[in-house]
């Protein structure tokens, strides 16, 4: 079993509605409250069940926060296989801004942030769950390097941190959020306007 | 008068250093108990003094963190006049490194972060500073594509949120910490190796 996924195998699908509207409820309350302050108590009354239901998918507060983001994480995943690398790194870069964009992902990186600051089990998961969402942005890019779409110059790690990077920092260190349809723009300014055509 | 600025145009020394203690508690208070639990006293306390000698010369919680904040900025300020704009913009993202992962700045900016998502009056000022902050890289990347030492695809403001902006993921959402030794490398896979000599 992955950490924070439900201790079910078959879900029945009222039971599988009721475990996503748990998960929504829950980043609702991080969003809202911060890691501090959120409660099972108070997520159990937003998805209106009882805290034991909570309990018997999550045994702590941790592990249902890790459990939503997972869920997100795999229900919005972007296509990273078809296209040229270029494309591909676009679309990641667009899917990037839109979850960063959007509810309720948005408002819960500062209290992320803030509850990595304070609690180190935050930290690992906040940490962990950052590295395997850039993986595959990662790898997009060392291949276009590989195949020559991308100059050889380019580190895909460097990039990758350049590319979501400035995404977050729109979010949080600014009031213009970082529009998913800049993503071309943004690719554009760190590749080269056309890698293909241009004269090396 | 600037906003955050002490009330005070020339200031005896002794007066000045029990400014210095009182901005620099003020960071420190704000990295360990976050913007929410921030209070006065209990920077008077760390810096020795009463609470009245604070309020003399910044009227509220914010205004102190202004002062702090603003104070830290131009003793720190960087040399963004002499050297090639490539030079410039290495300085300036290493600069920005060294800040962002240097004490006190490091620890008050989860603090700040989440303090602007709760606070309007905080946010208003962060992004501000923020804004301000960034005005000289963007400045000196137009004036290198202007003169040709950068490519024409390469768009200041863009350009600069990448840089700053991988810094700043690195410091908040990964534990590895941008090096400053890292300015180089993360300006060359974003400008190129070497703009100058290179085949265009």
């Amino acid at each position: 079993m992955r950490r924070g996924e439900p201790r079910s195998e078959e879900l029945d699908p009222r039971v599988a509605r009721s475990l996503q509207t748990i998960l929504h409820a829950a980043l609702e309350e991080l969003g809202d409250v911060g890691y501090g302050a959120f409660t099972i108590e108070s997520v159990a009354a937003r998805a209106g069940v009882g805290k034991s239901t909570i309990y018997r998918h999550w045994p702590s507060k941790l592990a249902l926060i890790e459990g939503a983001f997972q869920t997100l994480h795999e229900q919005a995943a972007p296509d990273i296989v078809s296209g040229s690398p270029r494309e591909r790194v676009e679309r990641i870069v667009r899917h990037v801004a839109e979850v960063v964009a959007g509810k309720p992902f948005s408002s819960c990186i500062p209290a992320l942030i803030d509850g990595a600051e304070r609690n180190r089990d935050v930290r690992r998961f906040h940490h962990r769950f950052q590295r395997e969402a850039r993986k595959p942005l990662v790898a997009v890019i060392a291949m276009g390097v590989e195949c020559g779409d991308f100059e050889s110059h380019i580190d895909p790690e460097l990039t990758a941190i350049a590319l979501v990077g400035a995404i977050f920092y729109r979010r949080l260190m600014t009031n213009e959020p970082f529009r998913p349809g800049q993503a071309a723009e943004l690719v554009a300014t760190t590749f080269g306007v056309a890698t293909r055509s241009r004269a090396r």
